[in-house]
């Protein structure tokens, strides 16, 4: 199968790469780009050299219809917006990393991300690609919205909690950490290295564009909710993604209770893997990898729970769950080719 | 001014020495360790060669008593409940800088430390020195008990809308992120470069022995508050401490409003920075300095305010704090030897 | 096949395990360690967690002999002094990753080790296992001697020039840099997070065990190589090597033959990368990868070279080779399981 | 005295600022900008919250004659070149940070900077510097060239050995790293975080503009040397450089004479720190101070000496040593307002 990657000069492109290139059913990865394009990938990323042999070409829909199967977007917002609608009636199968497509609610959309959204008819045939919960649609769909990093890491965190209906719809609050590179490769003073190193930073208070996108996705599983406290922080690392949870509990329930629960709704997911009693996931454990790691603990004092999710921002947060869609898209197992151990240390 | 620190040869004992063989009023720093002595201090710490000649002495409390008008304890938990106690009835000032005399409750303290309390008649002579809340009380105190990192970071946020019952007492959830240097310099797995490095890592969930302090201090300045969220982590940088706080307004308060009262409330404190409207602090904003700086925000959607607190732990969450309690403690400006810019990048 | 690691609690072993386990002719890996036993391997690296149901078990040497067909030991050094001796006699090959094996001059191992050394009789039969050099050898070796990481890189980065005889063979310099992991899993105030970041220091200057065994593989490529200057650095980051290697040219080279002779030198050689003129690698670009990657460029100002080579040393430098190695030994494809794009970012 | 920041919202002028605010001689620091004016510094730079009400202003030459005594220039290369003549026929005393000063001879700054040079007769007023070195001249100095920082660390280092012959002039190999906010406070690729967290990079191969600075101090030591091999590398950090150097000795020195050596010869230089035998000084052991710190071991297996320098590149390789020389330009005492402990950790 050929695929193609737009915005392949980009940190999502490049992690698309890596996993598709060495990918068993993937025959050949077409790259383009809109900034670059005639120059040999490897200018870019001087890491793929005698790798990667490929020259990046300039986006040109026609070619891409007649020459890609499967074509993944790793593209700044609004890009996708006026490129997906040009494949609808195409065979193309459209796999978008960016968020322009995941929101139902199209004035939601222009609120949040402050630009317009793509027409409600192509929002409509957006399937949400969060395997773990939407298997069953995403195996049909042709357009897939690839989930956010900050979403896929906390609804994984809530959904067998906020399913059974075992927390207080009203008291959910998620505290967000993330390493640097889910910015992107552009350079600004926000990711410069000498403000960003031996720093905390909070950012984007209660307005990251993230939170209708996790909302929606609680909704679906809770319509009782519906609205989250979320913030986000930048920390001087480079992957890696941690949402702390915290929720009240509508009754009193053991950790191990909890934990048990969980098992069950993930025994299906074979990239979520649930932490024993007392063991927390840290973003280093899943790193370079496509698992979504959860521990969790009862706090009989407050009658909260602490739910811990960890992700690579870059895998599971983007282009390994994009492939993981793509796998489940064209009937492949969906650990193919995806399936490794995090490197660590 | 003679002073004297114990547990010289950590990093609280040498951030203590940093600022006080500057201080004005000090005019001879004496070191001791019970790990090392009759050695060089510069052994231990070669960033002091040539300005530092001490050389680390035994403590032995005669001698102490006989040369030293303050002294500060900045040892292990366990230490100063055995040494404060033989100069209580001495003209020796003590300035502690562990937690084992913060917790007026003598079973608390051995509950969430799991080690014996200190009596409890020495408990009630000492005076909890967060000098922003309880400086009438610290001008006179001769038994000191300097507040820990996360406490201070946490209260100061939280007094303004604490003491003015401007947030649910049960709503209370703290989110705090750590540098390493408070784990203190002897090595451990945790503490291990390649373990910290690139990685975010929560700890002693729900179990940190400071959340009885923070409660003790919450309750004092509001006494329905009994119980609060609270949960650490481990940042990869060495120094730094930011507590995101969550809480329910009581009422519709606005951003500005809000930071109006912090503004009135600290106006007679040097060291917290409030900041402006849709600004917020970041750890490096206060490195090296002895500021705590908070910014806040309103989440009309949600009902919550965000408080953001953030501090230098081996300064205001240790030595800087220690040093402006000497300065109450002692009739000095409260600024003495500590107003120094932070040091940015 | 079934390969058995020795010391698979270190970063070696782990590192082993990642690839090992992923490998298309290893059916199984057996985990021995001396300081755990009877418990999951995923105890020590929760990393591995749903992918690792390994137990770890003793060292037992006759246990081995009936199970293993390949043993790697990624053990400290003084452990395969006595415990490859036992295998000479069997079947089992052995992929020793200490340095107990590579020097084959007695005296010299303790004189710069400071540690009896294993009997010569051993050492005339260990094979020095850097593939792009003594290929033949390894094919046919039984008793294999992995590389230090600093030879590695260096070696690499010198066989060109010091073959040919192009530079002084009294001029090499080698100043080394690595990342922290390379120190291995325990904890010392040498690799406490907070003495190491924002940080870099010289280590072990003129007296790193690594200078006898580069200096040993120079000479037997020119023999009027007796001695070079090396130096270490410990950098603040987990992985990477690089060595900066200056040399005095014997005649006027330009920069672009220099790398024409470099690519022809290793034309064969899959994992060394050349990189074009102008362009110098950095460690990251080879991060969780087997390459060595090399950029060079004359000085017509001093008549030097300044030669740049960079290796994962967990991969390149530890278990990468040795995988490398394993492929030579069993006569399998160099790079299978192991020719995958470096992490980047 | 009032004294003038042109150039305050960079780093370098950030530290000047942190410096003379508590200078004891200085009464006013008036903060110049090209690129914002009438705007609060703080809004540049939110760590001075508090600390500084001062409103960044347009550089008028006029104004700043009226108003200034000394003018520090904390300016990006060539801003140097069009504004230092202007004050020369005035009585402000300029201490110039950029490169546009340093080299005596026009086409060499030409050559390696890469841009117009001043004028010759601005140039033949300029003072390099250097204190340890220059001090006589420096205290007579109007117009003031602050060496480069790299110079600084290496001169320092070679200084003793150079000037009384004891290394082969020929034969001097200069390995620099650097920690990232010597690149200044512009961002990017080069100096974004992901691109430079956990990797080391070299940059400028043979190439740096500090070169011919560094050859014509070493030059006037000893007029034997003409050139040196020199090397920069990036790395994952924000503040500090080492110089690490290598030189064959003209004859058999044993470690502890040239230690002898260097402390004569720096005997009344309170900034430089000669280490004790066997100890060598880490970057992070100057991190926020003045000092330039050495240590060096002789190897008698290749007959060089390895010395090690470090500094931290915004204080004694930038506004420290501008400070310094400010004290002596002034008939102030060298260290007033410098002389304080590294923070450490």
């Amino acid at each position: 199968m050929k695929v193609g990657i737009v915005g392949a000069t980009g940190y999502g492109g490049v992690e698309l790469y890596r996993i598709l290139s060495n990918h068993p059913h993937v025959d050949e990865c077409i790259l383009y780009s809109s900034s670059e394009m005639d120059v040999p990938y490897s200018n870019s990323f001087p890491h793929l050299t005698e790798i990667s042999d490929h020259i990046l070409k300039n986006i040109d829909v026609e070619e891409i219809k007649s020459n890609v199967t499967v074509l993944f977007l790793a593209t700044p917002p609004g890009v996708s917006r006026t490129l997906s609608p040009q494949f609808i009636d195409s065979d193309v199968k459209i796999i978008d990393l960016s968020g322009d497509l995941r929101l139902k609610n199209k004035s939601e959309y222009e609120e949040w991300y402050k630009r317009p959204c793509v027409d409600e008819n192509v929002l409509e045939k957006a399937v949400y690609g969060l395997p773990e919960i939407y298997k069953a649609d995403i195996t049909k769909a042709k357009l897939l919205a690839n989930p956010g990093c900050f979403p896929t890491a906390t609804i994984l965190g809530l959904a067998p909690v906020v399913e059974n209906k075992l927390v207080n719809e009203q008291s959910i609050i998620v505290d967000a950490k993330t390493g640097v590179s889910g910015a992107g490769r552009n350079a600004s003073q926000t990711t410069h290295f000498s403000e960003v190193n031996e720093n905390v930073k909070i950012y984007k208070v209660h307005e990251h564009q993230h939170i209708p996108e996790i909302e929606q996705a609680l909704h679906t599983l809770n319509d009782a909710i519906t609205c989250i406290s979320f913030n986000t922080h930048l920390m001087p690392m480079t992957r890696g993604i941690m949402a702390t949870i915290y929720a009240s509990l509508t009754d009193t329930y053991s950790t191990e209770k909890l934990l048990d629960l969980y098992k069950d709704f993930y025994a299906d997911s074979p990239f979520v893997r649930i932490r024993k009693q007392n063991e927390f996931p840290s973003t280093k454990e899943v790193y370079g990898s496509n698992f979504c790691d959860i521990g969790l603990k009862v706090d009989e004092r407050t009658g909260r729970v602490t739910i811990v999710s960890v992700i690579d921002n870059l895998m599971k947060g983007a282009a390994g769950q994009a492939i993981q869609n793509f796998n489940l898209m064209n009937g492949f197992e969906e650990t193919t080719g995806l399936y490794h151990a995090p490197i660590y240390p």
